[in-house]
């Protein structure tokens, strides 16, 4: 990101304000977790510019997941609006917290965790979440350490997941498109 | 306030992170402006302590508003869960920006600035919103101008609105239970 | 405001550090309220820019008012100069806190509350205002809902203030020029 | 320090908020500088707290100087409000900036930068000084270097002004009582 | 964590702020990276306390790693103070980043971002880190995926890393003790 | 300073997050003080923009003092690498804390206020110290006391250290190139 410059005031409008990106329902089936994030951040939407907020609506299907992952620069807190939804994160300490959520239930994710939310109804799942930041980033465990670009190397994963290089090879490989 | 100290590690538990408090509809006609605010602030949710997000559900039946506040400590941002929303906000240079909103639409209101939201639809309406502070404070134009206790002095209002003092009190008055 | 790009600093000298903006006593009879704030703030001096204060210089006629205000992004210290001045605000609890305050005094209003000044001496007010902000903004009460453009719609006010929509635009009409 | 607790909201008072410690002229003849600083910050005005805000009155007789110092944690914009002074600073660049004030002019210095106020007239002189802390802290720099107790190695200061330390020692001598 | 109120000023000593923790050799075989972090955060130096600040020793035996993690609340900034070691480190845009450091060589990883550090040369390696927060906490992937207690269920890792529950089962197995 | 703006996403390299200016042994007989500093800064190393956090290398030979200085916008935390030297700070209420460190020894400084680094050994001291800022800044009190362009009057620095102008004269001739 290079940064974003404020409009001069005489440009802006009411549009500014206001973002329909939420309204289209996600194609979940566009990757291997039966999820979609739909960011509400300030590239999608510049208004936020500077105003420290953002949302996301993420859609899972009937056994998708949105898989382990962080946000570098945000707390998080999320409404459960459809479906019932597994949300598990795990501690600076090692200790795993979860709760099965139904719709208008919410949740916290403390800075920085590692969280998920796995879809465990039948419908479904629509979540709205929302950040402390208005570009709050996120990095997915899985695809950070096994699908980044240049790769990480199988000798540094081996010795972190203590399995041989094979087996990094052949999780790399799931990844790869 | 009294500040909220953090709970020992060892009695932190899953449940400390997850709230319930948005699931029962709220009643809207508890009070004269036909809406009602849950809030999932830090003293509703003492999980939030010392993450600086927060979220509400904003009920409004037909027809109500929540009338014109600022939040002293957080910019907000929101999306409309269901029915037809006039969102509106006045900015420190006195431009009015609104627009009507449907379900999933989403806004951003920045932090300080007056803004209400009206149902414009026939059907009940919900928001969630949220907020970039654990406690962002609301101040609800009406209700700080003329039914603050102790009173604020009709002479500071009537010079203010430019209005007689009769004025003023017939205003008072209605706020009055 | 589209951003204060720092001076390049063989550019800068010492005249960015000093300001004479508050030498010249204010015209109070300029507007409705017999007040006039002279703003010390990065617009008016730039030197003040990424040092997060300003100050500004506020005169009060007799009987005049610095009307109902919150500044969105910034608390408010402030010391009367010269005169006998009303000072007070609300919580978002809803409590008024006042005091007539002499040469001298000082007081304090958290972020974002609304507060005002008002003229109870029989001599010209003055006071002298700092922010923990360098831009912090004024949402005067009064201007922000009846004298807004465009405007606030009077189905907005009558039901946020509990009064008919004929009193709302008797009262924006008085702000009319 | 050790933390300043907030006042349950039940015994918060119109009283926390204002604050009389700067209605008496000061003594500017009880130290060698002929100047003396009265802080309003959270010791003194504990109202302050939380607020990240404070302000001080600064007195200071004809020839007096309120002497080289910084605050480690705010920036500083103040007022001249009576008499004539020399207010200069000195920026990470070893540049100094400097100019004489007159009542009513304002002046900025960046966070953490040494400054002196120099009485130039032939009258008191009185400063109304602001900072975006509660608690800025001073850092005078001759007692600092001089007058710390126990006291900066002879040694250590010989070396960074480049005098013997028999230069060293009649300052220091000069801040004994 | 609690939180650390500060000690009365009349109880603190130089003591509080030095520490000797760094200087006992680490031992890099108590775990099977073959790494120690001796951490100089507030929990074990508490003068840090309100400071914002903070710094590890890493020890890395020949061919062992601090495997993946990431610091919820810091950036950091490291020196190589002996050893030849290989930092990486992966963007939220999913590119890896890496270089091979000598002794002297200077690190950064912004804030929030997966980084390991792999010795690569044939000596044990030292790494002097810095963070700006005074409890930055860390998260090692492998860990908080498959060593948290409770257990981050079979299910969630298996549909995350797109393999069998198996394969999860195994690798967990490899962390109990 | 005009500030840093980052570089398009597409053009940052492995080679910004990783800085060798620390690798060369600084040359300390440059300067009256026997030492020399080595930036790691957002100016040195354009890599830490927005990360707020920096770390010099500081060369010390026997005898030599990095002298009395203060950061205005870090806290300082630092390890001695190389050598036995005294580190000592003033608190802002006059308190002097000190304590000889050797090497893999830890010290903190709090934010803005005057410290130094005596190498009290018989070899080189080398410390690695680090900043909770990209661009902590340095005001090294001898320089912007006595050394500083313009000049401070003569006049100030007298009545500040309770010394003659002659006094204040011979201690800036020795800073005069």
């Amino acid at each position: 990101m290079t940064g974003f410059p404020c409009k001069p005031a005489s440009q802006v409008t009411s549009d500014d304000f206001f973002f329909s990106g939420f309204t289209n329902e996600a194609n979940t089936s566009s990757n291997d977790f039966g999820s979609f994030v739909t960011p509400g951040n300030v590239e999608a939407f510049p208004g936020l510019n500077t105003l420290g907020i953002s949302m996301n609506r993420v859609d899972i299907a009937p056994g998708g997941i949105n898989p382990p992952h962080h946000h570098p620069r945000a707390s998080e807190a999320g409404v459960v609006v459809q479906g019932q939804v597994l949300v598990g994160f795990v501690t600076t300490a090692g200790v795993y917290h979860s709760r099965v959520l139904a719709a208008s239930e919410m949740f916290v994710i403390p800075r920085g965790l590692v969280h998920f939310q796995l879809n465990v109804g039948i419908e479904k799942a629509i979540l709205i979440t929302s950040f402390n930041s208005q570009l709050p980033g996120s990095v997915v465990a899985p695809l950070a350490l096994f699908a980044a670009e240049p790769s990480v190397p199988d000798r540094v994963l081996a010795k972190s997941f203590l399995v041989g290089e094979d087996v990094v090879r052949s999780i790399k490989a799931k990844f790869i498109r």
